[in-house]
């Protein structure tokens, strides 16, 4: 989830306006309840459950592929497309009239070799399709006895000891880019189960909904190193790149004025069944209406799943030709970019069955 | 590759004061000695040579992971990173002095959720690890006869009928960025065959040294839908974020002064097997030496691969994993992000055996 | 004025449902009606009307700095404000926690020095404040006897021939501004003239109103050299950096629905009087209303201005305090930033009286 | 001056290897030896020495203006321009082969208007010809009596209060951009003054310097709310749009290794005097050379005039045809951009005599 400060104030207002509404599942939760570091990988950990993928657990995995069936999980990014507010992604081709670059020399008069490039900005692993890697989430801890004010990364890495302008150490994406995922994916197609093309906004995906998915769709449930996707429908608001600008802008305030998404008690719950990561095709995992009021907790799982447990969380996932398929269980096949001290990454991943 | 103009105006200088490098090979070649197009996929295609990985070919790829050993293929992505002159590699993390964003709600006083981002500028698909899409290379032909002036991609396609300045028709990433590359990986290790650590520059792999590789190495031929990587050595020059910049301008002129690479000969035979992508540890895939001139044909692999045959090509791959391990079959895995209009792709491909 | 192909996209639709708003002081006018270059500054000049303001002039415009008022004219630059939709304006400070650079040494172990930056991704020429340089407009010839189908920039430059990725030749910033404008400047207060905060979108300014607007402000008319600024109000219509993204987004579609502007017989009036430079409050110069149809002819003062004449254009200027101080004629004092090879300019022009 | 991590880096290793060169005029300064805020302007001030220049001033600045001969004072900007390692400056004209923008339409069926754009990255107040602003100097204390540990800005401000990842508070850009420097330059013209076309890298200019110039040149000394500029030659070391990257680097490498600039004891003086902005033809104003050692206290000026007394610092102008014409006393006409939250801005200020 990437959230500007402006879409906080945002909430804020909201929360004054509608008032709290109330999460009884969190009560005796909160992020320093127990000392959560040095996690279970050491206190120098810099790749998290990824560990959990053994050789085994690849060998494994490979065998999932039985049809030779391929499906690349990343939305297209493109101008225009939906955005947290305040993101970017502006992408130009240089040329000015030409070629990038070239004419260069081919034998024969008549002939040469000339080059297309493109300029990019953006949010690296904040636009799109975006993988949140252990650089990202952070718990604020200010004037709680026995913890230096700070904010505390993964790990117990703090902001003030690995932050830097150009990137952070320990947590940047480059590490686990170091190993990536291949592991056995599967998809928990709660759109399909309750049957409707998208849920509503706000919806909280509840573990017994979860293990509803698993019965109906045939498959086992999480073990250690999974990827395990959830899939509500949202995706399918996006629009296209051929749309106008004004089209552009309300898909964009459709798609961000909430979503569904997964509950507390489900990431508790896969968090001791020691997954690798989490995703959804949904911008911010959890669930949320901003008309209805803000959550007491704003991202639960983002901080418990990432941030205590190294589990990290894919976003924006196109899940609509495995729901199609019923391709509910695959081998996953990806790794971040090795963006050194970066915060995530983007990323196209692979489901082969 | 990635040329500049500035580069070609140093080649151009070299080519009058040392003279041409006389390339018997080529002679009676030119890029329009046929038409080259509509190719093998028909008049509308955009995914090229990827359509040589069948179902069966996805399943028999996945049966080569038989010890789940691992190795991620991208080189880091930093500031400071070689780079062919004039392009820009730049990303920061947003913060002024605290995090990016945040704190946000969370139950008791003393706790906040913060966030960390970066936001990066960047050629896309032409710094550091990159995949040469099918909006890269164009063939440039005035005067011919039979052909309008223009300059034509993959299949046909004309700068004039498929240019914008925000992203490229039919041509850009997003379309092999939907079906990826999930196929028969093998390297051909000429380093490890010569007995060096690194190629000399200029060094002009021959198809006896790719053959004597394959012996040597054990493995079989590529077959149809392969990817097939060269090692040379050359990303070993390669520096390390925390080096200072002069020493990352020293290695950057190093490292762009040259390099080993593949023959058109090489290119010739593989096109003939029917691969899918070619690859290597070089900026630019094949042979220069700009101190000694510059070739007469500067990219013959890249115009015949990429522009006549659809076949891809990645470039500053790091194989030295696959080197050590002697992991020379293996699953390739990996697909473009689906950047609409793009001429390439950043990457981090995955190979498991 | 900047207007994206998704705009005109938006405008041809409204062509097509609403019919052209016809506009008879048209007929007989066409951009090849004459063939308007070289021009009276000869053929390879690149300084356009800038050479209407001779020494004397600057010495002559210093002499109407009387009281020592000072008014900086510029709109302020900030993610979120009104866009040209598909303009980019991303500023960042780079930190991760801390300052950007530092500490460095400073004697005495309790101290250090250090250092903030920022970093900015932005269309330079193209947002905001902006001037328009010899470089923006150009116009497009196909099939016209005696004409080469091309892109003709002012004294006939072609986009073939001046064209490149990395900036223009000719009829780039660093030109002009190797001179700037310090010259006589005259605000045309328009709204004040008729009474209103803001004037109607798409009201046509009339080379009457223009005239009613001397005589009641009490100065005289243009003379060559002068730079001319039309007050309609229309930036009122800005926020400010504080409001959050929705409103921001509310405020950027109303700014960009259309827009008051100056008529065509103004413009070909100050090409008579050889002005140096035209200026408005507005994005775009001229008059829109987009709800009513597409004006038959898109930008009619840009080309007939700065094509045909040299007489550069700059949008989105602050004239309130001008307008307040009744400040009606002053030492108009800016010059564009030495941007080799770019299309335009951002700004902070002085007016001092 | 703008610092890298990486170019303390250099310094550091310097001093450990050469030693410290010992500046006696330092001894008994530090940057806490008073309480230097709230400065004489209040502790609310964010426009600093800019309030010395009164009406008066200006109306005394115009009658400068005699002969109505101009000089813009910006360096021109390009890719591959000096730049301190680790800045960026990169700028494309968008269009993959046509214009930016359209064509749109224009009466008579061969004709369109066309329009070309530019893109830009940069650091936009630390690249080429920089003004620094309040916001870019701060002043680290840790462990101070009596202190926060913090970073100080110009009147106080510390970095936690006034940062954000957007822009700074208080300190930005945009307040001294509302009402700029219209007033009184003089040139002090070093260079000329010694008989050499550039000083010597590592040369500092001294109080006597500036006095035996001043009497040389026939001018009277600074006085309140002047704008004080010194040249050196420095910039004429600079390369030109056209070169190769190799030249580029070697240029780079070349300007950045030292400079001349002004003395702690010139910098105290002019503090005195109450002038409202220094600025040079270097890149950093103070002298340095490293490859002799890293001075005891890196940026005293830098320290002493901005954050302390809130004047104002201009580099990397071209100061040359001042020299040239002998423009010793002069109207200085500016106003940085209205860029909100940053820490400085680009420019291209205006002399006229």
């Amino acid at each position: 989830m990437r959230i500007t400060v402006n879409t906080l104030l945002i909430a804020v207002l909201v929360v004054f306006t509608f008032g709290i509404v109330a999460n009884p599942a969190l009560a005796g939760n909160n992020p320093v309840d127990e000392k959560w570091w040095p996690g279970e990988y050491g206190p120098d950990d810099t790749l998290g459950a990824t560990q959990q993928i053994t050789p085994a657990k690849r060998v494994a995995a490979a065998k999932l592929v039985k049809q030779g069936k391929i499906a690349t999980l990343g939305m297209p990014y493109y101008n225009g497309m939906p955005l947290v507010p305040g993101r970017t992604y502006a992408m130009s081709i240089p040329s000015g009239g030409g070629p990038t670059h070239g004419p260069l020399s081919w034998p024969g008069e008549q002939f040469g070799q000339t080059f297309m490039d493109e300029i990019l900005t953006a949010e690296i692993g904040q636009v799109g399709t975006q993988w949140d890697g252990l650089g990202h989430s952070m718990i604020r801890i200010e004037g709680a006895e026995g913890w230096d004010d700070d904010d505390y990364f993964y790990n117990g890495y703090k902001l003030k000891d690995v932050g830097g302008p150009r990137g952070l150490k320990k947590v940047g994406t480059e590490h686990i880019a170091s190993v990536g995922y291949f592991t056995r994916g599967i998809l928990i197609d709660i759109a399909a189960l309750k049957g409707v093309d998208v849920l509503e906004k706000g919806y909280s995906i509840t573990l017994d909904d979860y293990k509803a998915a698993l019965k109906a769709q045939g498959i086992d449930d999480a073990s250690a190193g999974d990827v395990v996707l959830f899939r509500t429908g949202w995706s399918s608001k996006w629009g296209n790149p051929e749309l106008t600008p004004a089209e552009h802008a309300a898909i964009n305030a459709e798609v961000g004025s909430g979503e569904p998404g997964v509950s507390p008690e489900i990431c508790d719950y896969l968090i001791e069944k020691k997954i690798s990561m989490i995703g959804s095709d949904t911008w911010g995992l959890e669930p949320y209406d901003f008309s209805k009021g803000a959550p007491e907790s704003f991202a639960y799982c983002h901080i418990n799943l990432m941030v205590r447990h190294g589990i990290t969380n894919f976003e924006n996932l196109d899940l609509s030709v495995l729901s199609k398929e019923k391709a509910y269980e695959f081998l996953f096949s990806w790794s971040p970019l090795k963006l050194v001290g970066a915060t995530g990454s983007p990323g196209n991943p692979i489901a082969v069955w």
